[in-house]
């Protein structure tokens, strides 16, 4: 048995928890799977580098529009996936072996399940290791929910974790979810050239955004791609090198290869929780209080095996603030999730932060919302945009914002000045007309928006 | 003679000062030439037309770093041309017959020059008509400033005003001057195509920005353009179907086309501003007050014919503060001058707010300074970015952010966030970390850079 200061369950964000408060003292860093979490081999790192190289063909594509007649000669899938994953996979190796040979912290190659409060099994290799220590920091993130009907069959079937190491691109491929991971693997794929088919249980695409959002972008993907909507699978079955999903209306839809994207959940079922007391939601989410503390004493937890939001930005702040609390017991920081923005890197690109026009609506406030079209302002001119938009919505007596949603190029970063308005408390009719905006700038839209709010 | 309560010499920015307060009030509207201004119809508007087909021309080339083989068959010009001025032409004219047939202003097409502080004469077509008013604005802008070896060579060149609307690309271009517009054309032709020279008198471009932005952007251009830097022009001449222009080190540049792109003057000289008692800077610039007001009583003015920053939103801002004032005498309000930014639409794209480094240290503070490239953020992974950044000047006592500098893609927009902040003055280290910034979108560039500073 050893014992230590503390012990980490996953090296995703909980890797950064190492501060320089723990420099004197002992650290396990436990890890089953490969350094660096989700965000880094599996997702938003190198998604996004995928979704780069299909922006840049997609521009390609569209160029005669502008004038310039262009065309693709090759996608070098081989070449994309490499250079993707040729930077990536030294960082998680680096990152390994900087905690195997890190001067204060131990690390366990292995799965770590409770036996008490502060004290675990770790299995390394089929070797069982007592790790006891004073805390204990859950941040074991989440991994993809395949469903029973999938599993059941017995298909060959990919998730993040796997369809970007790929060896080929296959010629058509079925995403099953219509989420945010559906959406951005199907502009990824559909860009370099894979006949892509969605296969969605809900009655739009990203319905977790605000409707106008949704609703848009679930007409730009049935423009683009095969999109089944209100599709309940039945049966999955292989057949002539294809998956074919079977839904409950009878429609068959096929492709070489099948990607769940159907949501991920926290990782916790594994841990065996109920012998340290530690508290799980039904949803398997660890439950946390405002500082990061779990229901067992001593056992803290973060990131998307705790937390709300599955959202790297997120992980990154509770690590912050968890940091802060085991080190500082009698000074604790809460987590602020007032202004949580999220963005997909699908084409068109989305972003938002705040309440939807629903939320807002049955929050009660008297509301007025402004839609401001990219093709309304002088840069989204010289652009030739005609669908992309930025959706406002304030309280019309206060002058706040309760929240903003934007379809369009360059979404994740254009949301910027209003997280920081509403971050900060500041009033819209001031925001518009208390700074300059570049003209023409793109960011004019958010200008432009603004001055299209109604007050009394 | 016709008595006015209001004449607007000038219909860029000018013309927007007509608002509702003037509704019930006679108000005369005076262009000589096409109305809407450089902005509309030879200067923002229609470069960043340009600029994008720009953009989307060397994405095109640059296509094959990402994995994807692509090629331009063939660059439209008439066809982008046409596609620009088939949209900006029909609105100069839709703002011409609004001004003609509107019902309370009288448009008189022609050039005015002043008798009195309340009177002017406006040449129409050859006839004379006597307008006096209350109050005049003069918003009459600037226009290209021509040297004087260029004027009196008699060589064919063209200018901002004249350059976009070429009937066929030329092989070859030299663009005198190393300042933005330079910068702009430079992109623009030679992303279409046409071999660029650069001839500029000053050690490097854009000189007017912070030392580090411009020294970067220097190398830039030299790896793109053949660019001639501390070049005085001592001659020009026509030679074989080009102009060939002559250096005093005995160099000679030549191109089938010359674009002069030396900088802009107020437009003041020609309208007998003695006359009415209204005094010019040395640099022909229109003396006013924080309130827009000349050294004459009744007389006006805003934009770039007395503004010291030759921008369209700082007109635009000047003008709405003038119609403010035009009609509440009793509650004047002020310029706000104090965080003006700029772009330049250039590639790599440039933006600046605040003071430059050698501004800052002049002004006696005690500097913090981080230098952040876009290259060591995970966008800027996806873009494979290796020199685009962002430079952050702040005060190490106050926390207070002194200066923004970027190049980069989306500098103009990526920098709002940076202008917000000075704007309602607030402190770097609370921007940082009082706000999401989302993971993984080329706004971390501004998270990290706000970051890296160092405070006391």
């Amino acid at each position: 048995m050893t014992h230590y200061d503390l012990a980490i369950i996953g090296t995703g964000s909980g890797n950064s928890l190492v501060t320089p408060d723990f420099d004197d003292k002992r650290v396990a860093v436990i890890e089953r799977a490969t350094f660096g979490g989700t965000c880094l081999n599996v997702g938003c790192i190198p998604t996004k580098m995928f979704v780069y190289a299909a922006e840049v063909a997609e521009t390609v594509r569209g160029a005669s529009k502008y004038g310039i007649d262009a065309r693709i000669d090759d996608v070098r899938w081989r070449d994309i996936r490499d250079r993707v994953f040729g930077r990536i996979d030294p960082i998680a190796e680096g990152g390994r072996d900087y905690r195997v040979n890190g001067p204060n912290t131990t690390a366990y190659l292995g799965s770590a399940r409770f036996t008490g409060p502060h004290s675990l099994i770790v299995d390394v290799a089929g070797e069982e290791h007592e790790v006891t220590a004073d805390q204990i920091v859950i941040a074991t993130g989440a991994r993809p929910v395949i469903p029973e009907v999938i599993r059941a069959s017995g298909v060959r079937y990919y998730t993040n974790d796997d369809v970007m190491r790929l060896d080929e691109l296959p010629a058509s491929m079925v995403i099953l979810g219509g989420g945010f991971i559906a959406s951005e693997f199907a502009h990824v794929f559909s860009a370099l050239g894979v006949r892509v088919s969605i296969v969605t249980r809900g009655p739009a695409m990203l319905r977790a955004e605000d409707e106008t959002v949704s609703e848009a972008f679930t007409r730009e993907a049935q423009r683009r791609w095969d999109v089944h909507l209100s599709a309940s699978v039945t049966g999955a079955r292989e057949e002539g090198g294809e998956v074919v999903l079977t839904c409950a209306d009878g429609e068959q839809v096929r492709g070489e290869l099948l990607l769940v994207a159907t949501g991920r959940e926290p990782v916790s079922a594994d841990l065996n929780l109920p012998a340290a007391g530690v508290e799980t939601h039904v949803d398997g989410r660890v439950k946390v209080d405002a500082y990061g503390r779990t229901t067992a004493a001593g056992v803290w937890s973060l990131g998307d095996a705790s937390s709300a939001y599955q959202l790297k930005h997120v992980a990154n702040h509770e690590a912050r603030i968890v940091a802060h609390n085991l080190a500082h017991p009698d000074d604790l920081r809460a987590f602020d999730h007032r202004f949580v923005p999220s963005a997909v890197f699908t084409d068109p690109q989305i972003a938002s932060v705040g309440l939807t026009e629903r939320e807002a609506e049955e929050a009660g406030a008297k509301l007025t919302v402004k839609v401001q079209y990219f093709g309304d302002t002088a840069y989204g001119w010289a652009m030739e945009d005609t669908s992309s938009f930025l959706k406002l919505i304030a309280d019309r007596r206060t002058g706040r914002l309760l929240g903003a949603h934007i379809m369009g190029p360059f979404a994740s970063s254009l949301i910027q000045p209003l997280i920081q308005a509403m971050s900060f408390e500041q009033d819209a009719r001031t925001l518009a007309r208390g700074q300059y905006w570049i003209h023409p700038a793109l960011a004019e839209v958010v200008e432009n928006a603004l001055l299209g709010l109604e007050f009394d």
